[in-house]
């Protein structure tokens, strides 16, 4: 799921630090495509990808291809304290993980029946696919091109402001299920999954492809940025005419809190939480 | 070096396969930091990056992480071919690269003398540095916000157009000597190093930290887009104002066949070729 929200942080509060605690509870959850729960590779095995930007210092970290790192989302914001570089992956980003003694765990962990059942659905049907697609839709079967079709998204993410318009946003992924070992999707991607500035902070999920190639979160901010649109605009342009049907939601907020989510999949579990103690939960779409 | 070229291709020539050709010859030249001459990691390992974007389909391909691949770009060009993906890193590139027979050799090949030098001098300075930074030079002490500071740029990149405005791009490098194990750099990143739409082709070079942040290359096409800029403003503006200075530079051609190369770092080798025969080499600034 993606979540908005507007919290009442206090001074000096660290914003990218709250949406990475989000992030992680979502990761800890075994029912969403994130830390444990993540979705399986061709081979069975879990590969996880996260991202963390702040919209004020544009500081970002992102780390893909790890395998035992309990929580991804706090291994980025290492990568983004603690190096002088922004992306990890594989190999180097679990070596760092352990260099910084952050929490690990037998992959095996992360492996849930559902998945294993995933997997072996996809490869029976012989493709790859979103997230927790239903497999044998009649839906998917239409759509030629576009692999694993339409689905409710579980790559969690989380976009927040904060009462002085800091913005930040925070991703997490296990990616798509039956996808190639080594494959990069749009999560970890600064301007495709993950993106924020001083105008907005952007979160999208779907089928990452679509989702690099569109460069959406980034295009969210560009459009508010260079041709003056309000965020929903943005966000709506963004979502209707620059990435096919089927593949991509996002979630945004801007510097002034205003809140959007829209998608073009048949549906996005997403959450709005407002410091007035304002809270909305959706999956379909409104009426 | 980056190169720009308007060749006179035949009708249905594939102007990414051109654009990757270009960049085969410049891996394959040791002087350049890229397939054999890449730089080194602080293991003294070497891990390549590359990605190409064909502008009119907007279909691209990258890889990370290859160690034993000769030419890294026409890996990136199989992923964008063979795969659902757009993206794939380390071990999962290297099996793919197995699966499709492309050429590996030893990963000694890539390693140069001249490279083992410049690791040493990097590790006795402490520091990460961009590509062919001469070390201890006066200026890099002077910049303490850029590990490495100031360049001459060794990434390879080609953009290129057709007769019928079809855009292309591709990208090449070793990343930066004595970065970490796993860190993924600006080049296999779709809109930070390398992106190509109708509008324009773009490729970039420098401190991939930076130009991840700015999202160098979708930036420029974006201005043009969004914002109505020409080529060459557009691609100023990203230049100037989007990233700090002695990081980032960029070629760029618009589908008019308009050229720009600015940088913001000491030099940048460049050329650029127009299906006149006209051609032109430079690496520091124009008087």
């Amino acid at each position: 799921p993606l979540r908005g929200s507007l919290p009442l942080l206090p001074v000096n509060a660290q914003i990218e630090r709250e949406s990475a605690r989000e992030v992680r509870e979502l990761e800890n959850n075994p029912n969403f495509n994130a830390g444990r729960g993540s979705v399986l590779t061709s081979n069975g095995t879990v590969e996880m990808e996260a991202c963390i930007m702040d919209g004020n210092t544009k500081k970002c970290g992102a780390v893909s291809g790890v395998t035992t790192v309990v929580n991804a989302i706090s291994l980025a914001r290492l990568v983004m304290e603690k190096t002088p570089h922004i992306y990890l992956g594989f190999d180097g980003a679990e070596a760092f993980a352990r260099e910084q003694g952050v929490e690990t765990i037998e992959t095996s962990h992360f492996i849930t029946p559902e998945n294993v059942d995933r997997l072996k659905q996809a490869k029976e049907a012989n493709r790859v696919q979103i997230d927790y697609t239903p497999p044998f839709q009649k839906e998917v079967k239409e759509e030629t091109d576009i692999p694993g079709g339409d689905s409710q998204i579980g790559t969690v993410g989380c976009v927040a402001v904060d009462c002085h318009g800091n913005l930040a946003t925070a991703t997490s992924t296990g990616g798509l299920v039956n996808k190639m070992v080594g494959r990069i999707g749009d999560t970890p991607i600064i301007g495709a999954g993950t993106y924020a500035n001083s105008f907005c902070a952007v979160s999208a999920t779907g089928k990452g492809e679509s989702i690099i190639r569109a460069t959406v979160t980034r295009d969210v901010a560009a459009l508010m940025e260079y041709k003056g649109l309000s965020l929903k605009d943005a966000a709506a342009y963004t979502i209707e005419e620059c990435t096919p049907r089927g593949t991509a939601g996002l979630i945004a907020v801007s510097a002034t809190g205003e809140v959007t989510m829209p998608f073009n999949t048949t549906g996005m579990f997403r959450a709005c939480a407002t410091e007035d103690g304002h809270t909305e939960v959706a999956i379909w779409p409104y009426a």
